[in-house]
């Protein structure tokens, strides 16, 4: 499956976001544009501005406000993800060099905060409070998602429930906030506007543990990952903690050894993975983000079916399907 | 002089601020409760949330919109002085260990993130628009300050012009910003707002140019910084731009020889110092400073004289004759 058959329904419009995007981009400072041109090379798929642009559409109108909000989570999105280079060291993103790799995280930390106040500031000078309070809550989810991350994955004592609660903040507030800023800016039913953020965080939330599956199953060559690279950076994510979880003591305490040491988790990350197949935490991992995918269609359910909604339920299949 | 000669006229508000401040810090999440607990320790001298309340008084009343705009502006300089330190890999912040030496650069970008998204979430939630189109364009300015001087300090060829134009943004923005702030939310006189800010932007180059002189100048025991630190981090300031354009090609040369050289200038920054008060960089950005100074006192001549205004003044003197 090709995201092109998600996108299809809104590709007139993704290109003009694309335009505007690209010019709110641009900065007189020579360097802020350098690097700015460099954030969109690195650009990935755009699903939070496609979710936006979708959400709009499902009510048949994608408006000027929908695409400065599509203009606002991407630039939110990015300033997030330099950050997150930052803090994990990450040396590539999207197959080409990290901007901390090419610019030292000096830039990096000023460029993500540049771009961070420069999407609110986008927000703020065009009155669109709705949308600014959105996504400044999701802002702080975000922020708060992470700490709560590295402080529970430390203790190599996080639960399911605490993994959930993690990618929900992480993953979920921002494209969920995408879903509930594009169908604020078409209708005024709260009841409307929250089905769509509902979906936003169901499909967030499959949308995450496929990608950390894929940590487990990853074709390396096709997700641009290193197989076990989470494990290797003693990130514990559903399939571990399943199968930890349905294990024996002595087990559990096998695999934790080895997930306390460095060294132990670069030799050894293949043990890991052959242990939580075992135990059943790539089914189990799999059947949960199942779960979420249908909630997030039947979030949706009682839309018209047009277009945009279709290609919202798309997304769905795309989103558990793909293989990087 | 001691600055509790400049607080005594709002001593009441500024403890009922730092009641609230605390209790806005305090979070359910216990290693962002944590470090909030220890940004509080590293507290300064809390100069901008002094400048919200006093602004205020100028006009007789200090409200509740003026108390949120103060908690918004510590927030938001908190969480800059964090990626500030993450950025220069600082390892001490006012005589205590620096987040980042604590908690590593990780938590340190993500704690900024967070306060920064605090602060801009609580003026949402408050309907505090108005400060919040001035705070986010004083987070826009600060960001592209800072990368103006990363790329400006490089090439050494840094004129006055740009390095006013940096300090400006980096320290004058916000501090302006303050004094807005203040103003905005116990008039409605614009004129009378733009004086305040006015005031601000004057003490904040002032302050900043103090700040850039000390290096040169202050007493290492007081300031907590090693002298000429500046110097062997290649920041180029005010006092150094005027010696370089003030001297023969050979001796400019012989200067920009030491500053391209990290070695040179970790051995060779008192050459530096003592070129630079020879050719009168030091008296000239002493000059500069007092102009800057007196333009604040200026700015806001015309307030009825009451004791806010008053404070105003005696903190433009306490910033011209402070030692560390």
């Amino acid at each position: 499956m090709d995201i092109k058959e998600v996108t299809a329904s809104v590709s007139d419009e993704l290109k003009l976001f694309r335009e505007r995007y690209k010019s709110v981009l641009h900065s007189s400072n020579s360097l802020v544009d350098k690097v700015s041109r460099y954030v969109l090379r690195q650009q990935g798929k755009q699903i939070r501005p496609l979710l936006v642009l979708l959400s709009a559409k499902v009510f048949g109108e994608v408006g000027d406000s929908a695409y400065r909000g599509a203009i606002m989570v991407e630039l939110l999105h990015s300033a997030t993800l330099i950050h997150d280079d930052v803090v994990d060291g990450a040396e590539m993103r999207r197959g080409i060099p990290s901007i901390n790799a090419l610019w030292k995280n000096k830039i990096s930390v000023l460029i993500g905060d540049y771009l961070l106040s420069k999407g609110l500031l986008y927000s703020l000078e065009n009155n669109d409070y709705r949308s600014l309070h959105l996504v400044s809550e999701a802002v702080k989810r975000m922020s708060e998602g992470e700490l709560l991350q590295i402080q529970k994955t430390r203790s190599l004592d996080i639960t399911e429930e605490d993994y959930l609660s993690v990618i929900a903040d992480k993953t979920g507030s921002l494209i969920a906030t995408s879903c509930a800023i594009g169908a604020a800016s078409a209708t005024s039913s709260e009841e409307d506007i929250a089905s769509l953020k509902s979906y936003g965080e169901y499909l967030g939330l499959a949308f995450q543990i496929r990608d950390d599956l894929l940590d487990y199953t990853g074709d390396s060559k096709k997700t641009g990952k290193q197989l076990g690279i989470d494990i290797k950076d003693r990130k514990i994510t559903l399939p571990l903690i399943h199968a930890l979880l349905h294990s024996e003591k002595t087990e559990q305490n096998r695999i934790k050894s080895i997930l306390k040491s460095s060294k132990q988790r670069a030799v050894r990350s293949r043990d890991v993975i052959a242990f939580v197949r075992e135990k059943g935490g790539l089914d189990y991992a799999a059947t949960v983000a199942e779960g979420f995918a249908s909630k997030a269609i039947e979030s949706i359910a009682h839309f018209p079916e047009n277009d945009a909604r279709r290609s919202l339920e798309r997304l769905v299949d795309f989103v558990m399907k793909r293989q990087h």
